[in-house]
């Protein structure tokens, strides 16, 4: 018997995506689909359109979509909600009883709502107490790009200390939604900004690298600067990363880290969790989006390139499939553990 | 009567596009085209794999390439050179008193020759004096990434001092010549390394923001970090820079530096000099590659999105058209500087 | 004295292409810009989201845009309006006096409006005659991929006669305006499908085509079957052509029709006409969307591959700028041919 | 215990799809690595530039490249090789006694060669019998574009009689192998020429489609016309056909073929084979390249847009993965279905 999960917002890119992964998933299966008003009431084949490379799972392609109000038939919603209106849907649902595993930004924020990345702050699922929703609960996942980039510093911080980060982005279009970026604006062109995605990379790692004690979390002491681009790459952010570190280190002490690092999903071996969360490559063109993007089912960061910097410490470069590590598949594993810690009811 | 000059490599990519600008120059004609063994004897059009978007202009068409030998009727040569050649033909052509405008490498760090870019270093002219070629002399531009970091940093340094650049560049596909980057190595991809140009970025700048005195080049003391990324734009490189300064400033100061920078080709009203030299776009997602780069004939640099920097002091956008204000128009505009000056022969 | 004119739908990417190609008008400019509500009342540079590859004329820049209602300050009115909204909007300029040139599809097939490619109808312009709208009156062009394709058949078709087109088209996206292709269904793909692209194809030439006589136009006795695809190019519609005809010939006399080829617009010489309307080129790989486009203007047509058609007689591929030849400079060529004519009030 | 094969020509293109393909194939395994004297020798993990977006399989990368001379340590070769050098290597190999399955075009049109689509022409491997080369033998498959033509058309040749095919493709990148196709030739580009693609796809379909008899083959009496366009696509060529039948007949009963299609593949049930060879699509859009390129395993040819034809009877859109059913793929189901049927020694 599997657990039965809901999609929020099920139509959208985050959702199609959350359906793909879902497809075979050994302890979940997909019993309900929601979304808007508009494509309530439809099968769903016929409310979405379609633009995953493989095809609607049979299953999911024949049922009905439901309206996105707490009376689905599920213990645990996998929200893809816009921001506009996943605020009040996650916690209506929440009060309802549901698990509620967000990748929306409004309650990354909230004091008592772990920003969950399992191998980083695992830990961090104790704040679920703090919530006031009785049986129901909401985690949130960062941002796709903080989840890129929180990988490789986690280990990097934990033994040298990081002082600050450097970090400039060229993201992928799927990042943007659908129908998101115009093509008019992207081809034969980088688009140097993309609204408050810098913001959202110099804060959400305060609150994932930060400390729980007594119920709350203490924000990391670390400066982070963000310069955020959009480019013509369909899946896969890459990231150029410099750092300043507290401690003296060394290029093969820093790979030593990534090579060693691991975490919870790693040791209870959880369905969508990677062999190893962070990859190096030795090749000096490597990683690149259209390469490593799917390294281990798109769930590891591919990192490589890693030099001294004559500015800051060190600098690198990090590669993650943005809705699968950054999004759907970070939701998933995000629900893979508190489902085997025992956090479900 | 025009000056006569000769395009050396005249067939690659760097000398079409001197062929492009100098269609209807003002004060220059082409008199000669030449290229390797290969290409001689041809007339140009039928040894010419053209790619630019405007036709060959008619009366280089129908002209018979010559070999790169010192042999040619002009005053002045082009070189567009691959550096696997341009070293020595180069040397040949100066040592025939020829005037030698190089886009290669090869001679970029010879102590007398002037790394040139002229709104910024034009006083380095005078070490042409130290060279040993008799009536000919080599003058040189740099590196296309490193002139669209240049001029937006020149204005800066002189008034606020700079103590460390960071650079991450994302640069045009034109960049890498003819045939140079394969479509399958970056439709829908980002390759994040170009051999040797990192270490460009990082001493290149010494040379040409560093203090000619006693007949010889002093280095700027500036540390300059770079990352260099390919990606799938045509023609137009960014680039990401966070700078560090040795006095206090604000963005309004740094804003009016750039409103306020010009140099001697807008001084002499150069025919390729663009009347501001860098522009400032207050639009938060500008400047764009496909948007501005052929902005004043591809001879200004765009730069955008000015913002403290949380890591170092503060952080912008800069965009320049890689192949004429990086290549072909920085050479043609480095040879009417010379001649305004009345230093041909 | 210019004539002044007024465009519709200023802020569209129709509207902006009319607003590019008329800076430097030698008979026309711009006294107004209009736009929906929603824009009206901002000054024009606050209301676009200009994304031509030139800066915005500083003249329409600070132009304060109107509604659409028929008390613009001008003669003509060039209408890139929205199909949704442009038919009403243009009878209610027509009949209060405005020369409306319109691109878009409305009143294409109103039996007194002329569907003009001045090359080959401009006899049509008598049709104006029959409107009902008093001083004003109605012209259309056709639809950009119709334009591209009726040039180069024309000259055949008057001295073999044409029996069948079999076309194929691959469009690129300023076709479909802005932000119209989603970057996530074009990037690495090409779309088997133009909404009415293909009945428009298959219709329009027959009334171009036609006869006018006693005041009405017989359409063309000539099939035509088109499939129309969507290809990641930002301008420049190509088309692959099949022709039956009832005459035989041979490649080199159909090459000598098109080498002939004129129209009034080259004999009125007007300002926006290409000096020849269809170009042939004998390279085995031409013409290109990014080599060609721009040729002359971006208003002749370029053909080439031609050959003998195993199936129907000859097949051949012609390639035409679908925002200038195929839209903004269709009808600022059919507004100087009315003008040149005495044709305006 | 399965069979050994061995790849030739296993660094490039179609040897690193074939690489891959072969990965956890139930009945063959690769012994032998083989590629041209440069790589020989390395290990293949240092010889190849793998650009596949799936790691290469850990077995294979350390495997020693040998040269591709008759000494290898297999039963079966799939040639990838470069037509400048298969021809004479393919055939020492099967004077050697080996099962030669190539996807070069060298041998296509030996009279004693099948050229081979196995759900189309599986009977023409008795062709073999009339090969002098001892034990040894030689099999080929079409080129990538006629293949994705010949599986629909099949059917319906067989039911109604085709008379004629009007084909324009647009075909992706790999096709061209790598380097291929220059990045600077095709973004924001289409390519209208292919060498010798035309001529491929007008004559390969004729002996794929002709009768085995008394040990040779009669060619298919149908005229073919193709124009070939190179597209901005990774993998996936689509085709847009127009057929002449020699029967009445409707749309209704043409995807009943479609629908009712299979040979001998599918009644082996070989492991490459699709479940159904052709697959239509109803929607208006489909079948796209990014979205149906994989449908199958890449194996199945997708079809849509099935409508009456205005010049000649029936058009429709059809899409193939070029270097999987179109070349790797396409040449490990030919193996598939001669250890099936129990050909080989």
């Amino acid at each position: 018997m599997k657990i039965k999960v809901g999609i929020l917002g099920a139509t959208g890119s985050v959702g199609q995506k959350f359906i793909q992964l879902l497809e075979n998933h050994p302890w979940f299966e997909i019993s309900e689909v929601a979304a808007s008003e508009r494509s309530a009431g439809k099968m769903y084949r016929d409310a979405v359109n379609w633009f995953m490379q493989t095809p609607i799972p049979e299953k999911v392609a024949v049922k009905k979509v439901k309206e996105c109000v707490p009376t689905l038939d599920c213990q645990i919603v996998f929200s893809g909600l816009d921001a506009s209106v996943a605020g009040e849907i996650e916690t209506a649902f929440a009060h309802a009883g549901y698990a509620v595993i967000s990748n929306s930004r409004n309650h990354r924020f909230d004091p008592d709502v772990p920003l969950l990345i399992p191998e980083i702050n695992a830990d961090h699922l104790k704040l679920i107490r703090e919530q006031k929703y009785g049986q129901g609960f909401i985690i949130t996942n960062p941002n796709c790009s903080t989840i890129g980039m929180s990988l490789p510093l986690k280990p990097i911080h934990d033994r040298f200390g990081i002082e600050a980060v450097h970090v400039v982005t060229m993201q992928a279009l799927s990042g943007a939604g659908y129908p998101g970026v115009s093509s008019l604006d992207i081809l034969d062109n980088v688009v140097p900004y993309i609204g408050s995605e810098e913001s959202k990379m110099q804060t959400e790692p305060l609150k994932i690298l930060g400390k729980l004690e007594h119920g709350q979390i203490t924000a990391a002491d670390i400066k982070f600067s963000a310069q955020c681009n959009r480019v013509a790459v369909i899946d896969g952010h890459l990231e150029a990363l410099s750092i300043k570190l507290k401690t003296q280190t060394n290029v093969e002490e820093i790979k030593q880290c990534w090579a060693n690092f691991k975490g919870e999903p790693q040791e209870l071996e959880l369905p969508m969790a990677p062999k190893k969360p962070v990859v190096y490559f030795e090749e000096e063109n490597l990683p690149q989006p259209k390469l490593q993007r799917n390294l281990d089912k798109g769930m590891a960061v591919s990192v490589g390139r890693l030099q001294p910097c004559p500015v800051l410490d060190f600098k690198f470069i990090a590669l993650s499939h943005n809705t699968v590590r950054g999004a759907a598949g970070a939701a998933i594993l995000n629900a893979e553990l508190i489902y085997k810690k025992g956090l479900l009811n």
